[in-house]
């Protein structure tokens, strides 16, 4: 008895990641301590707001880079996103601009400590998800 | 002796505004107290980050709008945001998007806030500027 | 066509607030420029996760006046959930004592601003919501 | 030459406390470059705040988590009070329950990681301190 | 019977301020709603941090303003300390500078709207307290 | 080709630093993926901003302290800022009396993390940077 909103929230998920944002999931073992939540969030963030068609999955990981990054305390949910952006065709440098972008409104240490979190997704030649597209 | 960056920067901010940063820069006379601060923002942010090609004005507006948005303390900021990616083209129904998605990262006030801070510029028919887009 | 989620969070929001979540929302005008997100909103925090029965509603006020406090961006909600813990029958210096309280973990400034921003509400002899426990 | 102000403060901690105040304290060696500071710590927070009749502990206990949760940059702190709130008697279900909630305020990201950050001490079984309780 | 720290935070404040701190107490009526915060705000903050040898005033008032200025939400504190610190000496200028330098660490916007928050302050010739320094 | 700003930006830079800043911009590889962008950091920050005369670079070291242990998520600029601020001349215990006040306004978490992530720097007798000064 999924709901119908949990579904498409997988079918979002699946869309957007190759498997990081159920190893996030699964490795903060939020299910485990909270279950109801961790299907909360995949309703909610996916199924209710993602899949709505007025914005481009592609714009909408720049939504989720500019924010998650400008917060300073997100860093395993910027990794998510960063992935999610490349699987999705936004190039490295595409990424790194909008984490320089930020620094103008939430500073430099905010915008330097998302590019180190995410050093190894940006770097040249490491980034599995995204062959097809860097 | 205005610098390169400086020229650089007010071609960008022409080009993004309808005269809505000019306005906010006036209003706030940020330039009677701090004239070379006014100068230094003009060329960091819009003659060295906004000018690089690596991104298109268009996304880098969803960056602003985003990240402004998350932060909570910005109101001033996020409406000449708004008003500029009106002008470059993003709907209304697009920045209202985009503000809905926030609430993912930043909560719900942050989400809510932003939208009642901006609701003059995103209702029906009270953009001046964006006459010929939406 | 309401969702069982809207009319469980409507239920909430009635046994909540005297009208003030209402007015909220159709003041700042939500409802006009994002209302699928002032549906989403009573969906998600009300039927999804005030109405789960861990925690009494009495507690769930006392969270959401501390969170709220310590973000230091979301006077208008705190407001509202202030009314709400009145008429849930929280007493007047508890509120006061949870915002004293938060000035540990948020600072000074977060603690004052909130006794400030909800002066009116907390001072003597002007709750109407609340004639009934204070 | 105690205060009467820390004696309090250290009659709180320990009455909340099973030992795990104490250890943060000594862990992150406060106490060795700003003895001074320990000691405020335990005067302000527990010796005047804590102390005062106006709320019960286990308020006190919901108050902070919510606001550590809220914060995104606390987790020592919120670890502490997870602990405390259980050797008050607050149940596993119901910390977990808050930890939820603030998702509303602060954004899922702040949630889940104190849902992660908490991870062990929320799990079943693992609770030194709660025996008696859950 | 005022404590000891009382009356030694009362000397700081009489020192530091021309009357704006005790104005923002009684304005924001914060001594109506919660008479006993502020008297531990006297006590916490000036009568046994501000007080402190370790630090000059004049440093004290510099820490203040860039930690004020910083956060975002705390115009009411951050107007009283420019007051404070103009009282003690420090010039307009070197205000303007510390509001510039924080554009650093917490952003564009955070830098602009102190700066616009504090224009009146700031101006040449509008301000009553420093007339024997600037 | 360099810019004059960055040649005054690194001039800077290394007045301050023993290594530190470079350390960190290396270590953390900013320069790796977002080469431009260490460029930037260099120019805007210690260029533009801190070689201006108006403040000294021991206030400017103390603002930087505050703002950045204010935030909360900037522990490796603070830490720099730290051994940067000892090479100048700020005794340790001045250092410890910034992290302490700015409790006052951004919360004691901010404060005691502070004093902890920078416990190395601030015990005594292990700072290599400023044998000339403690």
């Amino acid at each position: 008895m999924m709901s119908e909103r949990y579904r498409r929230g997988v079918d979002v998920v699946q869309h957007l990641s190759s498997g990081s944002l159920e190893r996030f999931l699964k490795t903060s073992r939020i299910a485990e301590v909270a279950p109801d939540f961790a299907r909360m969030v995949v309703e909610f963030a996916f199924g209710d707001l993602y899949s709505r068609e007025a914005l481009s999955y592609r714009d909408r990981e720049i939504v989720a880079i500019a924010s998650l990054a400008s917060l300073g305390h997100a860093s395993p949910q910027l990794r998510t996103h960063v992935e999610a952006a490349q699987k999705l065709g936004l190039s490295k440098s595409e990424i790194v601009e909008i984490l320089m972008q930020i620094a103008i409104y939430s500073g430099l240490p905010a915008s330097l400590n998302a590019l180190a979190d995410c050093h190894d997704l940006l770097a040249e030649g490491d980034c599995v998800a995204c062959t097809s597209h860097s």
